[in-house]
């Protein structure tokens, strides 16, 4: 028997019922005989409640007093989560991220874990006890309480787990496991039994939400093995793990979809080399997030550059451009709203060079106009019109077979 | 200029408002030129709403989990306010008790400070910052977030002013001052310019509720002028500092009162050695707080004993001492409810003997028959009938001069 290293979110954790049926579930892998080690969000939305307490305070609130606000909300939930395990007779104790040795460089909002010292918890562990820690946050050098940023509990799920050797990971979520594509949407969405590391980043970067892309790499590098599965039901999830035991007859594995987005066209651009830089270094500094882009020649001295943003960043992004307007000698701005991004993604695309094809062969037949493409070794993005998505998703998900359950042995 | 302490408790920081108005209160400080360290408390009913939360949980949580649910009370306000301090203007931060470098035993509920490393705070105050501190938490040798129990925040400040050797520690709330006894009860009640430690720490006692007993013996050990004032108006209130500084020539300083009482009385009792520890230890384990005490030999072999307890504890006492009944051999217990305790407080009596009897005369001229007695130094209590509590604390108040104002230069 091994150490299992359990993570539950902010919704799995929500209530005092909620954090009694959650000690369930961590009682059920101790029973088993594994050690565990648990790692916990905040409740529900109380990590709201600060934030709109901190608004009603300051509209600028220094991202240091955020983090030493913020990081209270999981240390209520590890207290109660203990109380909880004690109640129902197991021995447990809960440990803030600084207690448990989580060392983060000395950045406020969006810390990276440097290195957990774990003499602690190895100890407690030894001596039988439930480990529950604080995620989403540790301590830099100089003793000051940070934050990882979004995501931040499945990271230290993930990077406690890589510390402590543990045998798995396992991430409880509110659904039980990574789906081929939204179930909500498409009726024969399937949930995988089964995922590679890097299918699995394309599909978080994408928006498929039940796990960060910053804990996935984690685990791909530290080779993890990760389960994504239900605080609910005690069913298996969807492992995420290395490609050699993966379904290999699978080209693509999920479909993920996005709407709200909207193509902005610079034209008339003067080329330089410092062109492209001055724009998306200026838009980053924004914090707008640019997704797609494509630069074509229209002559010898000008170009035209497509990218593609969040129909919300809109307004900013071209507020941004327009004051760069004299630096950048462009002709004009032109926008395009209400698009939305399908993506296939899948590791046995790498040796099928078909597969683009074939996808927008599908989007063809339905007369679905793809208006920018971007590609990936494991993945194809396109953009197109946001009345077509449910439409695209749909055929994509029969084309490519993803409501059959794979018959390869996993 | 120098270093002020200033304390802020729950209700004066109970909404985001209020802890504005308490951030202009702190500003006031600094603008004269002091350099200022502000010991907070959790806000208003934030620790009520954690404590009923770890109840739906369990009836009976460890003290440590208690102690890393409760701490986070404090944690959310420190951030808050350092956000305030910034919004206006001011160069701020914020320090949990473990990292304002307060040591305290290994103990969790109801810890002890056994150290205060300063060289955080020590350095910040050098950059002119504002220093905003946890208040009513610590850390133990081994790193365990511990609580100090019931008026910790005060204690909290006290401990800080002396680690820092401020010039004074601020104890802001929501009275003005120490009354000479309660106003909302006497209407001629008095807001005192200055008090005793001494008898600052009888009224504590007593339950006059503005300042915790702990924090006042810390103040008194290591000299540390207090002042309890208002955090709603901008007024002067109570200074309570070393008797030589004293309205001299007030015998009585104030008059505390508390109704509830219950006489317990063992008659029948075997004389033995250890009677009186077996029947108090017994109590003190069972958490029931004694008062008054009064033994009176009734022959030679047998003793009957008295005591005062609260009516709340009444029916846990009983049961106590039946449990006890084979071992201490007495013939029954009578009790007497709806008693209250009215006590006179000042340094004056020392050497005043007089004091006590003039005490007992006024409320003989009002017909008020007293039931037990109970003297110290500085103090004088009695035990009496509840429905003549009011009567006696107004008749002793104007007996004593209270609501004149001293005419002492002070």
């Amino acid at each position: 028997m091994g150490l299992i290293v359990q993570k539950f979110g902010g919704t799995s954790v929500g209530s005092a019922e909620k954090i009694l049926h959650v000690a369930n579930r961590v009682i059920e892998e101790k029973k088993k005989g594994n050690d565990v080690v648990v790692v916990v969000s905040a409740m529900g939305k109380s990590t709201d409640l600060l934030v709109n307490l901190a608004r009603d305070i300051t509209k600028s609130p220094s991202q240091r007093e955020m983090d030493m606000l913020l990081s209270t909300g999981e240390q209520v939930t590890i207290s109660l989560l203990t109380m909880a395990l004690t109640e129902k007779g197991y021995d447990a104790i809960s440990y803030t991220g600084w207690q448990a040795g989580i060392q983060t460089e000395r950045v406020h909002g969006n810390a990276r874990i440097t290195d957990i010292k774990t003499d602690k918890i190895d100890q407690q562990l030894k001596e039988g006890k439930i480990i529950v820690v604080a995620g989403f946050q540790g301590m830099s050098s100089d003793s000051e309480i940070t934050t990882l940023g979004r995501g931040g509990s499945d990271t230290t799920a993930v990077a406690l787990a890589a510390a402590l050797n543990a045998e798995k990971c396992d991430i409880y979520t509110d659904v039980p496991g990574v789906f081929t594509t939204d179930p909500r949407v498409v009726k024969s969405a399937r949930k995988l039994d089964a995922i590679s590391y890097d299918e699995m980043l394309e599909l978080a970067n994408l928006g498929a939400g039940v796990l960060h892309p910053r804990a996935v790499e984690f685990a791909k590098n530290y080779e993890i093995p990760l389960e994504v599965r239900s605080s609910m039901e005690s069913v298996p999830g969807t492992r995420i793990e290395e490609a050699a035991s993966m379904e290999e007859n699978l080209i693509v594995r999920g479909i993920a979809f996005e709407d709200q987005i909207t193509r902005v066209t610079i034209t008339g651009l003067t080329t330089g080399l410092t062109t492209l830089s001055t724009i998306f270094t200026t838009l980053a500094k924004r914090s707008i997030n640019v997704d797609i882009i494509i630069q074509s020649a229209t002559s010898e001295n000008h170009t035209s550059i497509s990218f593609s943003v969040k129909t919300d960043d809109l307004e900013k992004t071209v507020e941004v451009l327009e004051d760069y307007k004299d630096a950048l000698k462009f002709k004009k701005i032109e926008t395009e709203n209400k698009l939305a991004k399908v993506s296939i993604v899948g590791s046995g695309m790498v040796s099928n060079p078909g597969v683009a094809a074939e996808m927008f062969a599908v989007l063809a037949r339905k007369n679905i106009q793809v208006k920018m493409v971007s590609t990936s070794e494991i993945k194809v993005s396109t953009v197109i019109d946001q009345e077509d998505m449910v439409k695209a998703v749909e055929a994509l998900h029969d084309a490519f077979d993803l409501a059959k359950q794979s018959s390869a042995v996993l």
